[in-house]
C-alpha cells in the first residue's frame, strides 16, 4: 500500500456530506427492515423482489456518489503528486466488484 | 392481474424458510449499519465501497433464493393450471429489474 | 443431466423466432465491428464506453428474450412432467451468471 | 463540453494497445457469430445463455481496460490542468451506464 492509499479520505468528509450519506444509508436500512416485515407477513415473492431491486439501486447510487467524491479528492490528489496510477488501479478494482 | 398473480405465495413459506431469510436480512441490515459507522468515522472511501459491494452481493443471493422458490411454487402452479405465460412474464420482468 | 435438460429446445424455434434473433445478433455483431473502427480511428474512450454499454444492453435483451422463451417451453414442459425442480435450478444458475 | 472532453484520447493509443484491444474485440465478434450458429442449429437455450454471459463478461473486461486507461491519461491530464471535476463526472456517468 503506497502513500496515497489511505485509512481515511485525503479531504475529510464535511458534516453536510456525512449527514446526506447517513440519511441515505438510514433509508436503506429502513428498506431492509421493510423486507423483513414482508417476509414475516408472507408477502408475494415478486413484490419482495421489486423491493430488493429498489435497495440495490439505492446502494448503487450511494456507491457512485462515494466513488465520484473519492476520485475528485483522493485520486486527484494522488495524480497531482505523481502517484496516480496506484490510486486509479485501486479505484478500477473496486468499481469492478461494485458493478457485478 | 390474473388469478395466478397473488398477494401471497401459493405455498406459504415454512417457518424454517422464513427464519433463514430473516437471518440473512438481519445480517444485511447489520452490514448497512456498519457502513453508517464507517461514514461517521470518516473511513477510506474504497473500504466503504468494498463493503457496499458485499451488501449488493448478499442482496442478490437473497433475491435469487426468492426467485427460485417463487418459480418452483407460484410459477409452477400457474404452469400446471395453464396460466403459465403471465406468471413467467411477470418473473422475467422482475429479474430484469433485479439484474440491473 | 436429467431427461428434461436437453441439447435442443423442447419446442424447436420457429423460423420467424430464429430470424428475429439472428437479426438482433447481426446488429450486435455490427456494433462490435463499429467499436473496432472506433479503436482504429483512436476515438475518445468515453464514446467507446458508451457504445460498449449499448452492446451490453442489447445482449441482455437477447438473453432475457431467450430466458423467457426457455421458461415458457422447456421449463414449463419439465414442470408439467413433474421434473420442474432440476430445470428451474438450471435456469436460476444461468440467470445468476447472466446478471453479473 | 469543456477543453478536456475530447474527440480523441489525450495520449493517442500506441500500436500495441490498439492491437491488443482489436484482438479482444475480434474474439468477441467471433463469439457473437458463434451464437448465431447456435441459434441456426436450434441449440439448447441454456447453452446459448451461458455463451451470452461469456460475451458480457468479455465486454466488461474491455470496458474496464478502457476506463482505466482513460482515467490514467485523459482524466489525470484534466486533473493536473485544474479541470478534473468535469472529466470525473463524465467518467462516473459512463461507468454508471456501463455497470447496468
Amino acid at each position: 500500500m503506497g502513500e496515497y492509499l489511505h485509512d481515511q479520505p485525503i479531504t475529510p468528509r464535511t458534516d453536510s456530506e456525512k449527514k446526506a450519506l447517513l440519511n441515505r444509508l438510514k433509508r436503506i436500512e429502513g428498506q431492509v427492515r421493510g423486507i423483513q416485515n414482508m417476509v414475516e407477513e408472507d408477502r408475494y415473492c415478486v413484490d419482495v423482489l421489486v423491493q430488493l431491486s429498489a435497495i440495490n439501486a439505492a446502494l448503487k447510487k450511494v456507491g457512485f456518489t462515494m466513488a465520484e467524491r473519492h476520485t475528485k479528492h483522493c485520486v486527484s490528489h494522488a495524480v497531482k503528486s505523481g502517484e496516480g496510477d496506484a490510486a486509479i488501479e485501486e479505484l478500477m478494482e473496486v468499481m469492478k466488484q461494485f458493478s457485478k
